[in-house]
């Protein structure tokens, strides 16, 4: 088989906006997880997940981009996930000199821009659910914050927006009505399962409302592992169908295998997020997903939490037969591995091939782990529902005594 | 408990030197792999695993660098790993414009000298295995491929000299005495476990022949996981000990389990090097191993293939309380993961501490795959072996007809 | 705690009958499986599984009995599974010396009553599905059938009647119907899943069925796990109380572990029937499935495939709080382990306590095997699907044929 | 391929002796394990494991010999293990009226006896390790003991001795000087690992100190899986080789995989004695040891604790090449599966072959659990060790003292 040329990605004067090349039947890939990728880099805080890294180590975040970019993604989505003034004030002690959310919005921009400048790759603005939301589930502040974001992502001049990771239909419904306000093209992505939201609207009614607020693009991200994510954007897809309703699909999940997780996702695993490792998702575990996720309809192909730049290489080289070119960074990469052919070990030259590749079936190297988790059941309890209500406030003393109350979780060794 | 203070690395007018660190009981800490973690990122080749690089995406490399200074490394090696003439040639057509070996390593210290500058770290020119040494194993021409690179070490003046990566003790010990020509401090470690090098040669002899060669330092590096190494080290540290010689003792091992790996290292295990995800381990299997080296009397501390920045900062802040301060990456990471206490969700708040994470049995998340692997026996069969001395020059067919007389391996399904 | 008398079983004048109990609110105690005990003690064979060692080896099955009886079985079955005329035909050259039905059925009925003799046990005729019904649904011949084995349980007067295994609730029904002419009680459990018979009849529908065929007594037995039979017959619960029915639960599941199998149950998955090992339930995981039934609703609780007077005794052991008494085979095992207090060894002795095997997770020892197996897909597909409508008929060209359509199972190792 | 004839043993009216046949070449089959079989039938209490059940259940153990015979072996040991008088006073309060060791004894021998009237198979007196080496140590008192048994024995007229489960080989050669009093041959077998005894004593040199003592047929029994008992036979067979001694090989190993397993075997094992189900070896398993023995020389072949009669039977179709014939059993199993050409299931059909059952990889169907376990490492430390000289004497004071001590076991769940 003649490869498809590498780099051959064409570079326009003016570049096509995210609808006109979904229109066209384009698949468009996004890029991967900053908040996981960046925390192993040492410029996030796992807990608060908050970016103001863009502000402090812009260098860094630089480079993540361009490897996304390098490795194929048409999206380079701003690093403004949970940069909205509530979300940082409340998590402010963690934030150096209380760093405000504009200047992080702008800074992640900026930063955005400069990498996407010239190359074939639109800046997306995003926003994520807020704790406004959950203190007081008031529409008007919560579209208060969600401008606030929009003003810089509009004064950027950003090419589309997205509002992704939200675990209750209402707020994003709330998020898309505000975005639309910009008059730029808007995608909106749920971090649910197929169970639908966190009080229950399946992923069907949940896309409905999406689109009727205003979204061109939608689906899911974050929460789950690729295969899970697709059968989300399948309900979804079903549920516009009977609505008669139109929009592009988007899949952004996560690179982690989470066979065993419950509503909530891989924050119930409990592993998450500091023992995740036997989890992550090889190239070719990415390559089969790219695969179903195109058959299935979906055009916007990305991933969320644990997609490093090679997870989105091979998206694109999953899909090179299709768009007829490969990304930049398969020049440092033989499809199916076929660089191996120049290892000094004539057995492992022996891996080059695909077949090799796709029937592995990777051991753990760990036989005193099980293959599944408990998870954690915490917080679907009565106790545990009604302190999440109110959780910001939860006081330690509340979450002392809600923890007597509690079996403990039963994967952990005594 | 009392946190030592964040960032608090003394920093000198003048460096101290890595012998004299070593000499005064300090614990250095190396840093960890850069041709896995830049394949991933999408610059380095697998297979060749060659550093080119360095030339062609120096912000990479640079990056790369400055993440493992803020996780903690005192000691930043040079990215001049395969970078010998005579393997660059071999693997020539992947070095795009034929970058020679010089350039590659001139642009690899100056990298390396850039970042460490006004920093508490040290730059380690390295060196590792030549294909020369594999095809006659003519003294003259292997020191004569070393003294190249040793050149621009030299030129450079880089801080003192690792020769790193050799699976025969003859090598290794021409290497060591051909980098002692500088006048540098020269460390050596080998890539073997506790069976010894190729021509099985155990690792107490091994480490005596280092030192009689002129190493300072002496240890293991890649091929295994931390437990392993550390059991050879151990033995390294004991022939030592029966020869009456000392020296200082080096660890970088994977970050990779390998329980089940046969006498070549992860090479062997079917899933190297594009489906060890499930082995990689986590920042708390970093810690015990941190802790476990010290305690074994190893100063030098640090990783190979597949440490990234996070495994880096688990090994500064395991040992934080010997050294009395943090790395500056720990500004974003409490101990033990305490700053989940500011997660949005209750379940999650309660995993900040030791008890939890030190006791968990992280899950596969991949209930249709086993544990363990049956490694490749393929290289240890006699035919196997005799092709492996001339292994340049295996043709495809020699390969084809060796493939006929092998039982296929067993965990890759039909 | 003060333990119940052991042995303390009433044993009465007359026995009471099995509604008699059940109307009581008594638990009844079924026994475990004859064809997977036989076959291992070298009396059965896999394949066709015919009892035709009732005739052959009548000291066998008499010794199984007996075995049961004294774990606790209150109900003793006629070792009659499979035992239609037309089943014994059909794998004719199996049965030595062309054995006839009415033969096997009489000699089973035999030993059973002689075991039951003067214990607190109750003798039942059972009939399973038949190869009548399969080449070709008629009803009359197949009433036939069972009327055949029927006759031989009036002759002999058994207490009561047992319809089981049945894939189509359909030719249950029928069963039932046939069973009830003899106007003895009758129990009928169906080999099925929560997703219902082969025909997709929901199992709430086929409790439904059962009952107005006139079954006392309805629920599941064999095909899987004693989880997922526990969540069939709630199912069936919740049809007969929406259709405001009554009849008494009964569960009969096997003793492996299935929570990977398909609709087929067990026999799908690749270690039918020989390599079923790894998936054995301990006794303790029979102690919760006891525990389980019993909170359902569920009063006739015993075992199918795989169960062995051990795990009988579990049963008996678990509920001897509501019964009053212990099993006669309980003065050979403390309840929980007791007895280990005994041991030679003083970590064994340890072990001798409810919580140390409560909380146990057995670990395989198998470190290169998986936990889930990739079930059989094969009778799924539409060709398959279309032969299995005529499978005694299929010949071996054709099995050869459809089998290179099909990809080959997964588990399996080249 | 031709099968062997089924049931062709040749009965003679003169049975030749165990030597008699190992001299000539002829493979001879050993019988499973008694006290766990039995235990899981409900007449054998775990903890004490002694055998009154030949007294108390004689028609239990009878049947179970004679499954044995059927599915092949040449040998019936007397269920006689652990009926020391010592053992039997020790465990008395577990003895229903006290039955004493004479009578136990000279029940098993009756039974034994009665089943291989007739039959192609021998009769073989066995005792084992005593309370009494360990308290004192004193040889006088432990021949004593052995000479009690050995007198039934030789009333009763068995055919040849066995001394096994062993570990310690001071205790066992005292057994075999005491057996060989009677001029009939003896066997020894000890329940060690390639480790040696517990006194560090090495395999060869147990070998030689047992030729030494009297025995004609020297190897291992219990603790271990089948693959490490063959290491240590292999390691006796060299230490005779170097000491120009010559015996036949014996080898009756567990039938559960134990490759996690410390010193002392499978009773380290936090699984034994009640949750050992996953860890149970399957027939093909077997096929597989009985192949491995027979190459390496061993031709008294058998099994031990979780042997059941299958596995007896596996052993047997294995080695009918060898031997011409196949056991009386094997009526009831086709080779490799064959019989499996009977079922419903046309997929079930299509694993009636070796390749498929050789090749399969069983699943645990438990994704909860571990490949391994973490033996209990309580007997190796040194309070233990002392504890455990006078272990019959440990009050359960002081047994609680010691637990604090100890860091519990890691594979129980809290």
């Amino acid at each position: 088989m003649q490869s498809p040329p590498v780099a051959a990605s064409p570079q326009h004067a003016k570049k096509k906006g995210i609808l006109e090349r979904l229109d066209a039947g384009e698949i468009v890939i996004g890029d991967g997880g900053f908040v996981i990728a960046l925390e192993k880099r040492g410029y996030v805080k796992a807990g608060p997940w908050t970016p103001e890294a863009a502000v402090e180590h812009p260098e860094a975040v630089r480079q993540l981009h361009r490897e996304f970019l390098r490795a194929g993604s048409n999206v380079l989505q701003t690093f403004t996930f949970y940069a909205s003034e509530d979300k940082l004030e409340n998590r402010g002690n963690y934030v150096a000199d209380k760093i405000s959310g504009q200047t992080v919005n702008e800074a992640a921009c900026d930063i955005a821009k400069e990498v996407a400048k010239g190359e074939d790759a639109l800046v997306a603005g995003g926003v994520s659910q807020t704790p406004t939301y959950l203190s007081g589930r008031d529409e008007a502040e919560v579209k208060a914050i969600f401008r606030q974001q929009l003003d810089v992502f509009v004064k950027k001049n950003v090419d589309f927006l997205i509002a992704e990771y939200f675990e209750h239909i209402e707020e994003a419904a709330w998020a898309v009505e505000t975005l639309k306000e910009s008059g730029k093209p808007v995608a909106a992505t749920m971090c649910i399962g197929p169970e639908g939201d966190l009080h229950g609207v399946p992923p069907g009614e949940c896309a409905v409302q999406l689109v009727k607020a205003g979204a061109s693009i939608v689906g899911v991200n974050c929460h789950f592992d690729p295969e899970t994510c697709l059968r989300t954007v399948k309900l979804m897809k079903e549920g516009l169908e009977a609505a008669k309703l139109k929009a592009h699909l988007m899949s952004q999940p996560l690179a982690f295998h989470t066979p065993d997780c419950g509503k909530q996702g891989f924050i119930d695993l409990p592993e998450f997020p500091f023992a995740l490792e036997p989890r992550i998702v090889t190239r070719w575990d990415v390559q089969k997903y790219a695969r179903e996720a195109y058959n299935l309809g979906i055009r916007y192909i990305g991933g969320c939490c644990g997609f490093e730049p090679y997870h989105i290489r091979a998206i694109a080289e999953e899909l090179a037969p299709e768009r007829g070119f490969l990304p930049l960074a398969s020049e440092k990469h033989g499809s199916w591995g076929s660089d191996l052919s120049m290892h000094t070990k004539p057995w492992v030259r022996a891996r080059a091939r695909k077949e090799y590749w796709e029937n592995l079936m990777p051991a753990s190297g760990r036989p005193y782990c099980p293959s599944m988790s408990k998870p954690d059941n915490w917080g679907v309890t009565k106790g545990a529902a009604e302190l999440m209500q109110q959780k910001e406030a939860t006081t330690e003393q509340q979450l002392k005594e809600l923890f007597k109350k509690q079996k403990f979780k039963s994967n952990i060794v005594a």
